[in-house]
């Protein structure tokens, strides 16, 4: 069903987690393209080490240095999107059949990997022997963790795996210190270039402390010898330029632009969902790509896969609240509505779509019928 | 030590099984880049599904049938290169601490892979529960699997993982009929682009039997979410074109050209190694990157380390037979020397090399010191 939702343009999309197309910079990384690909040997089109390019390496050192944490080019390893760095950090933390802890909801895509993994996905901080946490911007509620239970996490021995995917779309452009600044010795730090520059390209990081990097590079290799050369060697000539006449980006400038960018979204679908919703809550999101919002106690339980399929009915599409749980309890009612990809201008109308399919579904009848359909 | 090796410009390499840069259509992947990243939603820079692009999946299967094999878009899954295929095959068909038959020497990256996994890898065919093999062109023999030894393959139950990386590179032109062909039901079929088009893309592809379907698409995901959009959508409209003015390659003209020119390569390393070295012994290959080379028997055992240090000291480098070997053997002495990327006119002169570091070997005096100042 989310799949031809999505492929339905009149369905209004506010489910995915997609970054806007019209932020993705053609004509830059056209040029860093053909830079990339003219360069002597061409490493772009050729094999490439595990741990991925030097110069990429670099730069995501660096950009954590200046936010406090002691990391070298050496300590980081280019991966395949910060999934396959999540995969990799699991792999190197967690034992068979380990509890990980992951707060009340959390990223489905780490959930389904822990799930597959044989581990455990538990609300808890403290307890499990490894734990998965977005501190810098949380998926889905787009909050920082709190200061006591960022304390709770670090004060809780074991490994934390730290998901930064977001930490660079804070609007308010102060990313936190990492998780990784305060344990190095324990934090698997993941970052990406998905939400910021092109989830196309596939780059993502890995820092790991150093008493498992060989590990972490013979784990990477086996599981697809090394990140994409092109998308490597692309973010790398975007970023920092050819090394001759090719400047690199003003990244910063390009951040705050995104910042201001999905900020003014946020903004305007949370007026959206107010004026046509004003019984449900949420909390306007620090950062990120989504609000995370709660339906009003109804008077009966109200079926989530019944409600999908009204919005979807309806023309508009969000991802539902179980996927995020660890015991993917469908209840209290919640949902992730996208406001990174979805055109401004159609807010109003996904938001009045949604209160249609909310008042719908409080009819029994086709409450009822719905659920009878999709199950069948 | 390899690693140094390759980056010398001094060393002759013939280690890696890196295909020629000369090869790499740059100027026609450059045009599919802008056309792909011009599409109407960006698809190349934008996530996408993680079983890949249906183009790309049809194109594969196509391939596929005009080799006798049944198979539909919908059966394969385009995974980040074939290593990953052959991880998620893996995944998909062994259970902790199985025994993996890998025949009497097989593909590097695959061996770690297994091993990493807690499998234990195995020179036999017969007995153990999952077997991979490369019956189209054997990395590093460079021949196709006897008929004896494909009946027993398939005689035998249990999963084979069939890895057809250099298939369409046999230098006759005829791909074998793949195993998938003859045992749909337990064969996970393992091919790549990056042997014929560009690793750097990282595109390959696994085809699984119907019912490991569901479970294989949820591992991929896992693991990296999807393989690059980029990488996916050059290679679709550089082989098919982009659906307007833009044809597709002829790609079995292009494979045709592909065949000649390694092939021309093998004749050439293989005439200076008879040349240089008349007392080694080695079998022309039916296709792929590499000659497999057996030293002669030695009056005494020659230390493999010590032989790759004196030929990288004496400026050419080639990938020691231990690590294609299920037990790490180093005896007998055998190497893989890869015509795929070195310079043709380099050839005669790393056969020279490589029979001075064979002479200076024998010298038991220089071995000792070598082997000490590397273990040091």
């Amino acid at each position: 069903m989310m799949r031809a939702a999505a492929a339905d343009a009149r369905v209004i999309g506010l489910a995915g987690g997609l970054p806007a197309e019209a932020q993705f910079p053609k004509r830059a990384l056209a040029r860093a393209f053909l830079r990339a690909v003219r360069r002597a040997g061409a490493p772009a089109l050729q094999y490439g080490w595990a741990e991925g390019s030097a110069r990429l390496r670099g730069f995501v050192a660096g950009r954590l240095r200046a936010r406090g944490a002691v990391v070298q080019p050496d300590d980081v390893i280019i991966t395949s999107g910060a999934q396959q760095a999540i995969a990799l950090a699991l792999e190197l933390a967690a034992r068979p059949r380990d509890l990980v802890g992951v707060g009340a909801e959390t990223y489905p895509a780490a959930l389904e990997l822990i799930r597959a993994r044989g581990l455990s996905p538990v609300a808890r901080w403290d307890g499990p022997p490894v734990r998965y946490a977005m501190p810098a911007v949380h998926n889905p509620r787009g909050d920082a963790l709190p200061a006591a239970e960022r304390a709770e996490l670090l004060g809780t021995g074991g490994a934390i795996v730290e998901d930064d995917a977001y930490a660079e779309l804070r609007f308010d452009g102060a990313p936190a210190r990492p998780l990784l600044a305060d344990a190095p010795e324990r934090v698997l730090h993941v970052g990406t270039l998905s939400k910021t520059l092109s989830p196309g390209l596939r780059i993502g990081w890995l820092v790991v402390p150093a008493r498992l990097r060989e590990r972490a590079v013979e784990l990477k290799q086996g599981s697809d010898l090394q990140a994409s050369s092109l998308g490597q060697a692309i973010a790398e000539t975007y970023l920092l330029g050819d090394g001759q006449d090719l400047p690199g980006v003003d990244w910063d400038a390009r951040l705050a632009r995104l910042r201001r960018f999905y900020r003014r979204r946020a903004t305007l679908l949370g007026r959206a969902l107010r004026s046509a919703l004003p019984e449900w809550r949420f909390t306007a999101p620090e950062g990120g790509f989504a609000i995370w919002a709660h339906a009003p106690e109804a008077p009966r339980a109200v079926d989530e896969l019944a409600f999908l399929r009204a919005a979807v009915a309806a023309g508009v599409s969000f991802d539902p609240g179980s996927t995020f749980r660890p015991d993917r309890a469908p209840h209290p009612l919640a949902v992730r509505l996208c406001f990174s990809a979805a055109s401004v201008t159609s807010f109003p109308e996904a938001a009045r779509r949604l209160a249609h399919a909310w008042r719908r579904i409080g009819e029994p009848g086709v409450v009822t019928d719905d659920v009878a359909s999709v199950r069948a």
